[in-house]
């Protein structure tokens, strides 16, 4: 096992009716922004509970915040908050709105141009951060329990992450009730996207992290196991708990502690929603069946294990195993209802070229073992059509 | 699920070398007083490591703290903290030091007397503590990343835990080398320790916490694979490395989040170390097999899961899986060196009757039913004869 720091210091609010405790989490003379994504939360009654429990606060609001969120609108919301000298800021909606959260949060006491806290490697950190808090309504992408987001630019199709120690909510509530209302391609996606992203951490190769490696599986049986079930029963309280913890506990740092970790997966995954503007659950589901048969041989130990132990696969040659293994993820995708072929979306290679030209250009090198150049990509971009 | 809050703010600092990384967490200006036990850490050059890594501070140290730390000893420490106006403990050592320093840390700034933290179901809650900080040396207890304590009063033979969010350490160091010259029976201790942590948050009934199941099985899973070959090996930095964060992901705090706990054993082992001076964790192995065979009925379903999934036991009748699920955790603590019968350690049922006669005086109910009386207390002593 490696060395390591870990730190989380988000205080989890988990449960029905826990948004009223929010007056305990927030200063008193605090400046709220309430920030949220297409309005469906004055749909569905969280947008009144949550103005509810800010009774007694200054409280503006900034919705429209997309899914991917855009620079461009986030920076409206920098303004924004700017001038209403606001000092706390709470995210009410999913993964993208508090993605977009982040950012303002540390965007608004920046004094440079704010996109430099994205681009060229994080070269200008975050210094200072507005305060946040979440209220989550879509369990999906761990956001509510780590530090980090991932911004896109509208105006050059780019897709960056960063993120800081000073961007970790104070609290997140997580109220399984909050997600009864969703559409159930967002609970799919929030499945898959909370499975890749503990294979990311896993589906590596062995590095002696055993509680690791163990707790990962975890994850894994249980989205495979509910994962299902809680897209077939909307209103029941513990599939939905089920689902929305197991989405918390797949990104909040503890998985990859002392181990390698992948995310090739999310990094081709981000340009395929920059260029064609697919779900980002759906570019995981696209290109992590195609990777894993691609880098098969580095990835062989881990593919062995995750075949046994979270699809019971024990029989055949190591070469049918993995296939197995493989086999079972793209199928548990497509069971959940999302596709995982480009010919599905109607994408070719032609289309695709820009991508691995944009790898080329960069000359990044992916994966756990820095291996997987625009070459690679291409490969696995061909292997998923 | 049950609704529920997690925090822990503990920032882990885990490898070798990581005690050089103190000085980034300690304010400069800090008093510190040093914590530790019975000096190990001046033979095995931990002392060294860690007044090396606090050159500049102001530092002074108290010694002595003694396995099941005594109120009396730490009273000492409190009286010295404050002549000489400590800001900051670094306890540096096993469970005991940092529960002592947790408690050290509380009194200092109570105005009351100290004892009130402990007695009275905590009638008196920690207003104000310390900061605390820990280098641990032996993996056990998980104290290094939660925020209670066990406290013993030499004079009246009792024992008592306490805790408050105060009381997390700032950071605690985790250098598995620091575990290398450890008596072999404080590793295994500290193994069984662990084990019977995540019995307590999982051997109960069900209730929907599929993750914590699953990580609290992954826990169990990897004692049990890792446990015998991290005694037999003390140099090995892998070994040592994943005993070490086994132990302190069994009580962290993540196991328990919306599901029921029991906590009897330990009560009932607390008593045991209070009249007969056993370490902690041979009161837990004598204990532990006899309440599961005293409650197999209302742990029935979690004991067959617990067969099932940790020691692969699926064949015969419910009551046999049972047994073997039972006969499993008892050979268990055996083939780490620790003995499972008052026998053994030349104890009589004569003996037992004042703890069972202190358990009807206070007219307690454990476990997660809050069934186990003191008559059924009885049967489970009588049991582990």
């Amino acid at each position: 096992m490696d060395s390591f720091e870990f730190y989380n210091p988000v205080k989890i609010l988990f449960g029905e009716g826990k948004v009223d405790e929010i007056p305990n989490e927030i200063p008193k003379d605090a400046v709220v922004l309430i920030t949220y994504g297409g309005g469906s939360i004055k749909k569905n009654g969280v947008y009144e509970k949550v103005m509810n429990a800010l009774k007694g606060y200054k409280v503006f609001e900034f919705g429209g915040i997309e899914a991917n969120p855009k620079y461009e609108t986030l920076m409206e919301a920098v303004e924004y908050a700017r001038t209403k000298k606001v000092t706390f800021l709470l995210s009410v909606g999913g993964g993208s709105v508090l993605d977009g959260t982040k950012f303002i949060a540390a965007a608004v006491p920046f004094t440079g141009d704010p996109w430099n806290l994205l681009v060229g490697g994080n070269a200008y950190t975050v210094a200072s951060a507005l305060s946040i808090g979440a209220v989550l309504t879509l369990p999906a992408t761990g956001s509510e329990m780590n530090s980090g987001a991932v911004i896109s630019r509208k105006s050059t199709q780019e897709k960056y992450s960063f993120g800081s120690p000073l961007l970790y909510p104070k609290f997140s509530v997580l109220d399984p009730t909050f997600t009864y209302s969703l559409p159930i391609a967002q609970v799919s996606n929030g499945v898959v996207d909370a499975f890749v992203h503990v294979t990311e951490q896993y589906l590596t190769y062995p590095a002696q992290g055993h509680i690791q490696d163990r707790w990962s599986e975890g994850v894994l049986q249980t989205l495979v196991e509910f994962g299902p079930q809680a897209i077939a029963n909307p209103l029941n309280y513990d599939l939905r708990s089920t689902i929305m913890w197991s989405c918390t506990m797949a990104l909040n740092g503890i998985l990859s502690v002392g181990v390698p970790s992948d995310w090739a997966t999310h990094m081709i995954g981000h340009e395929l929603t920059a260029f064609f503007g697919l779900d980002h659950a759906v570019t995981l589901a696209i290109i992590l069946p195609s990777l894993l048969r691609t880098m098969r041989d580095e990835k062989r130990l881990k593919l062995l294990q995750y075949g046994k132990r979270v699809w019971g696969i024990e029989d055949g040659t190591e070469d049918m195993r993995v296939d197995k293994a493989i086999e079972a993820t793209e199928e548990f995708f497509q069971s959940v209802g999302i596709k995982t072929r480009f010919s599905d979306y109607g994408i070719t290679m032609d289309q695709l070229k820009p991508i691995v030209e944009r790898f080329k250009h960069r000359g990044w090198k992916l994966g756990e073992n820095k291996t997987i150049t625009s070459d690679i990509i291409e490969t696995i971009l061909k292997g998923a059509l």
